[in-house]
Parts: structure tokens; C-alpha cells; sequence
């Protein structure tokens, strides 16, 4: 599926499980054209794949993702340019949101700017000990106004303003506290955590999974009532379907579901 | 008002505050259609109760609440039986928010699925340190989509997220680091906790506190313009009535005010 | 610009940081008529200085401010009168939000009510470890309800309904726990915190993050796609800007950008 020189290498094991490796560690896998065109090519594969179960984005080398590649950024001083380019980092980051399975970003090093912003926009991160996260675009000038928003619905408003005013980092243990990722676990450790998550998920079944995750970004978004209404027509259709009818049967009579 | 064998212990004190006992310890009082039910009526009676200052949500034996009956959900399999449950419980919550005083939950023991939905829902919760949370239903295949509304609002969203896709539990400790109870106390204190509460409330006047909580939850789902102009026409409305004008009176002459 | 015996002490220093002093240390800095329109007039000000760059937001004598001015509010109980009052008070707070320079609250002493409303609206907040923070209108019969609209915009709402309906205080420790200030710091360090935070916006062009203060609380209203397309949208502008192409020039080039 991919060979070693690509920037985005992607595994898929045999339980549904994808791993994209973003692979250009020598600039510390910068969010460049090259790197959003693969991300996104990934992500419309995976949205086709039925069997797929859950996603990790994971990274090469001393840093997990540094933002945009600058150098290709100031390479072409054009407005529609730039719409184009932040334009397609948007809809690289809603694929996430998107697919009917959970993404995890194992996150290691630097995760700045979209890097960071990459790690917010995931259902669920770890990280290492050792990651550092900042959205530090304002330190040359430029506001990381699209990392601003997962961001903003990550952490509490005055933690992510200070963040974005001053660029400054935080530590993976502060991004822990904050919400910004599940958990912050020792470099050697972050391999069986993100596993244990991966191990968690396959636990349960792919339907379930799909139309509560759908579930819980478009009721974020409505009021409470509204809210409830769309929630509760969710887990009516959830029940009736074979998995559920199967688990609750399963349960009630003090045995394991036979979900195969 | 209520016999020993009822599924919701309901009693009302001389101070106006009443505490709901849900009393089905066998099934760990699951909300069942009995359980409901019953909230609901004592919900409708409540919210005509002029003299009602508070309301405490409390559980007899060893559980809080493991969430719906699942034994009733197994043996109707129809998705219209479906859609009426959970629109059924959706009321109660909803019910929870509607009342003119503030809600407390009391829990002890495991507060799981639609029973974690219940302790998020009220307007404060006091846990025990031995209470659990969890949203569990993804255990045998059924999202916890109805709880999510509430959790979601209460803390942040990859944690949420976390819960809901692994059903793990989270200690007493947790839940009120992460906001979703407001205090943890040792299980002999947890009565006196919930007093305090109680205390504190019936010390303010009931019309400031009911205005307060209806203004609470509508602005929340405005803009913040919009939601400043609420606030302001619901401040002036409550300034301009007899408790406040008595209780700033009180203030600016160093007595306490008559509210009595 | 301003006499000592103003209701509020206005300095500006040539780096472009604009320092208010609320100086009405006999009432502990009452948000009375007189504080308002002192605080109104000075961000109108504030607002057509294109020099500016922050604006920290200060207390003279023992306490930051107590919220409103009750003497004045129980002299004239009419309705129309609170209404204008309010909306005059929420008008200041908005006005903070619509500055395109960061807003730092220098907070020592108590901050209650409207004082902890100030705290909460500013875009960052810095608080002595000897502040102490309530929303205690309700203790007098008051529900703070504007007051509401920040705080439930900055802590998670079981905690922020608990501060409406106990008027408790909570320390700074806690406030920047919950998420109510970024930083608590010893009394002897406060001003030195707070120049941190300055000199590290000072270092970062005006108007990118005149942009994206804009664009942070735009966004925030919106939902993920349409907050997506606006901050897609305002990145490409800030980048076109002279001051991001110089910046990411300079930094693709390892030097220091000049922006002077």
C-alpha cells in the first residue's frame, strides 16, 4: 500500500486497524502539500473500508508535526494560494471528525501550530512523556486562527488564548490536565497505551461505534433539547440493530456477546 | 406520599426540600419504565410545589443507578417501544433541568450509563469516594448516545469521548477533576455534604435562585451578546423584586435581611 | 490623560501597553456610575489607538472590585433604571472582548460579582495567590446572572452553578485550576507575571493578533465547518500580510524577523 519513501506510510492490520506513519522526518514532517494530499488520500480510502476499526496517526522521527512547511508557504505570496492551502488543511482535519471510526494520534516530540491543531482535531490522543504542544504560528507573525478552533473546543478559553497570544509550549502532562490529550504516558510506554485504547475499541462493535461518534459531533453543536431528540433516535435505532440485540441478550443472561 | 415498596422513595421536609429515593435495590435500581415513571409524577408534582427550595437525588442499597432496565429493553425489540423509552427518559432529565431549584445528586456506588446521565444532568452532584462512573452501554453494544448530551456539557470532550468508546469507569476523584461532580467526600461525610449544600441554598431567597437557574441554562445556548442581553433584562427583573431590594438594603445597612 | 483622583487611573507607556487602575480604594473599587463610564470611556479611547498593544486591567488599594455599586442601585429601585444599568455594565464587559488587543485582568484581593465578571471577560487574567473569587449577588438576593455569562464561558457549568447559588469563594489556586485565570502567583510576583505575559505579546505583530482575537471569538460561536471556513479564510489573509510573509521569511532563513 505504500512504499518507504512515501510521505504517509499506512499499515492496516488484520483486525481493521490503520496506522498512518507521517513519514518526512526530515523536516520533521511538515504539513506541506506533498503530506496533506496523503492524508487526505488516506482518509478517503479508509472512509470506504468497512472492515476498518479504528486509526492511529503516529509520526517518524524526533517530532510528531511541526505545522505547514513554511518554505512552500512563502514560496507563493498569493491570497488564493493560501485559501486553497488552508482550505484543504480544513477538510484534511473534518475527514478526521468524519470517519465512522475513532482516530488516535500517538504523539511524540513537537506538535505545533497545525501539528498541534492535528492532535486537538483527533477523537482521542496519547502522548509521550517527552511531546511538547504549542500553537506558535504568532511567534512569525502568522495567528494559528484553524488550529484555534479544535483547539477552542479542547481546553478552556483563557488556556488556549494564552496559548495562541504568547506560542509558548506546554508540557505533555499540562495538555493531559487541560484535555488536550487522554493521556501522557513515558516514551517506552506510549506503544502499549495507544494499544490499550486500539485493544478497547476492537472490544466493542464497528456500528455501535460509528453512529456514536456521528452522534456525538452534530449534538455538540444543537441545543439541549434538540440535543436529546437526535440522541434519543440514535439509541433507538442503535437498540434495534442485531449488535445491540445481541450484547444486551448477552448480558442479561450473564454471558459474553457472539458478535463474529 | 410514598409506601416502602415504591420505586422512588419520595419525602418533603418542613424546609421545602425534597429528597427522591430511587428503591429498587435488587435490580441496583435501574431505570426501568416503573423508575421512570415514577420520577417523572414526582418531577410534575414537584415543579407545582411553591414551598419547594431544593431537590436531592438519592439511591437505596448498594448502587446508584446501572441505567436502563435492560431485561424490559431485551423483550420488546421493536424500534417504536425504543424510540418512546428513551424519549420517555429524555423528558425525565430534561425535567431535572426545567425545575425551579436546584437539583443535587447524592451518589454512592456505581452512577453507569443512563444512571451516569442522571448524576450529569443535575444542577450539582456530591459523590463518595467510592462511587464509579461510567458509560457502559458501548459494552454491549448500545452508545451511551442520551448520556453523551449531558457528559459533554459537563467535561471536556476527548474525555468524553474516552468514556464513551471504552466504557471504562472513572473514580470519584476523577469525575470531580474533570467537573463532573462537584465534590468527592469520604462515605460517611457524603450526607453532610449534600446538607451543606442544602444549607447554603435555603439561606437565599427561592425567586433569585429560580430566575438564576432559568437564565443559567438559556444563555448557555445563545451567543454571548445575545446571552448579555438576557442576563441583563433577568438581573433587572430580579433586582427590582422585594428579595433583592430587602437583601441590598440589608447589605448597605451591615444586617441580614428579612426574607421571612 | 487622567488625575489622581479619578475613578480610574489611565496610563499608556510608549511601548503602546495602556494600564487602567480602577482607584476608588474607599468602596473597594465599586463598579458604580461613575467606574463604568470611566471604564467605557477609556476603551472608546483605546479603541482608535492604533499604537496600542495590550491593555492590562488593575486595582488600587486592598481589593480588585466587589461588583456593583449597591449603595447607588438601592437608592433608585426602578425597573428601568437596573435595566439601563445593566446593559450599561454588560456593554464595558463586551467591550473588552472587542478590543483587538489582549485584555490581562492584574487581579489581588476579592473579585466578586461584576469583579469577578471583569476577571472572567478579560482575555487572560493573572491572579495573586492572596485573590479570592465569588459570584455572591445571590447571598443578597441578587442571582448574578451577567456575571453568568463569562464564567460559564470559562469553567465547567456544575462548578460555575455551584459559585451562582452558594456565593462561595474560591482561592486563586483554584480559579486557575478550574480555568478562571491562567496563572496564580505569589503577591510579590504579580507585576512581574504580568509583564511576562505583555512582553511576550509585545513580541508579536499587532494586527495578526488583532486578527485572530477577532477571529477567536467568532469562531467560537460557530459550528466545526463554518468556524473551519472563517479561520481558513482569516489565516489566508494574516498570511498575505507583510508582517507573516516577513516573519515565516525570516524564520525559514534563521534570523530574526523585522517587523519594526
Amino acid at each position: 500500500m505504500s512504499d518507504n519513501d512515501a510521505p504517509l506510510l499506512v499499515s492496516r492490520d488484520a483486525r481493521g486497524v490503520a496506522t498512518l506513519t507521517m513519514n518526512r522526518p526530515a523536516n520533521f514532517n511538515a504539513l506541506g502539500e506533498e503530506m496533506l494530499d496523503a492524508l487526505q488520500s488516506a482518509f478517503d480510502r479508509l472512509a470506504g473500508d468497512d472492515q476498518l476499526r479504528a486509526v492511529v496517526i503516529a509520526a517518524a522521527g524526533k517530532a510528531f508535526c511541526p505545522g505547514h512547511n513554511l518554505k512552500e508557504m512563502i514560496a507563493r505570496p498569493e491570497l488564493a494560494y493560501y485559501q486553497q492551502l488552508f482550505n484543504r488543511c480544513s477538510r484534511v482535519m473534518l475527514a478526521i471528525q468524519k470517519l465512522p471510526v475513532p482516530v488516535i494520534a500517538r504523539v511524540h516530540g513537537i506538535a505545533t501550530a497545525a501539528g498541534c491543531q492535528l492532535v486537538a482535531q483527533c477523537d482521542l490522543a496519547v502522548a509521550s512523556t517527552d511531546a511538547k504542544f504549542a500553537v506558535s504560528g504568532v511567534n512569525f507573525g502568522l495567528f494559528c486562527a484553524t488550529p484555534s478552533v479544535p483547539l477552542l473546543r479542547n481546553v478552556a478559553p483563557k488556556q488556549a488564548m494564552e496559548m495562541l497570544v504568547t506560542g509558548d509550549f506546554i508540557s505533555a502532562d499540562e495538555a493531559k490536565q487541560r484535555g488536550l490529550v487522554n493521556r501522557a504516558v513515558a516514551p517506552d510506554r506510549l506503544d502499549a497505551e495507544v494499544e490499550s485504547l486500539v485493544a478497547s475499541i476492537l472490544a466493542k462493535p464497528r456500528k455501535a461505534l460509528a453512529m456514536g461518534k456521528d452522534l456525538f459531533y452534530r449534538q455538540r453543536e444543537l441545543g439541549t433539547e434538540a440535543a436529546y431528540q437526535l440522541a434519543s433516535q440514535t439509541m433507538a435505532v442503535n437498540m434495534i440493530d442485531g449488535c445491540a440485540q445481541e450484547g444486551v441478550a448477552a448480558f442479561t443472561e450473564k454471558r459474553k456477546p457472539n458478535w463474529s
